[in-house]
């Protein structure tokens, strides 16, 4: 086989990364909240440091719960990463226009 | 700044890869139906080169484009991405459970 593109390795980074999180405890393809609060504390604690208000992760987690069955599936996971990158990439837009 | 996290690096990867296929030609913040072409092409040769049908692209690229101007947004492209992870991620829990 030839090495992976870049699009490719990403595919494979978010579904290991969700596997590895999900498969903590009981359902291993789900998140559950205790599990996601461990996945934003390590994956994303720059984020996560800077926030002052303790209720943050428990209002992402609800948000982010489409079918409120207090575990987060893949696709509703795909969500969260999705968001913060368009986070992300309006940011760079918007610094680049100030720039230019 | 400490080593970015697999997600974080795969966050940046994502808008990096858009905005090199979105740099090609035209508006910047937008996959027109050449750059899409080349972006399925080169990133996900794996996937294109299996289409015996011609007019796959054609209809993956009508299917995306949410907005029907012609062109890939952002978030129209992390819906590729999006459904593509979560077709990998049903095949791999299909062969798990088969193995087991």
């Amino acid at each position: 086989m030839s090495k992976p593109t870049e699009t490719e390795r990403c595919i494979e980074s978010l579904i290991a990364v969700f596997q590895k999180y999900s498969g903590k405890d009981g359902n291993n393809c789900q998140l559950s909240k205790t599990e996601f609060i461990s996945f934003m504390n390590t994956e994303l604690a720059a984020f996560t440091k800077n926030q002052k208000d303790p209720g943050v992760l428990d209002r992402m987690m609800k948000k982010l719960d489409l079918n409120s069955d207090g575990q987060l599936d893949f696709q509703e996971f795909l969500n969260l990463i999705g968001g913060l990158a368009i986070a992300c990439h309006d940011a760079f837009l918007l610094a680049s226009q100030k720039r230019f």
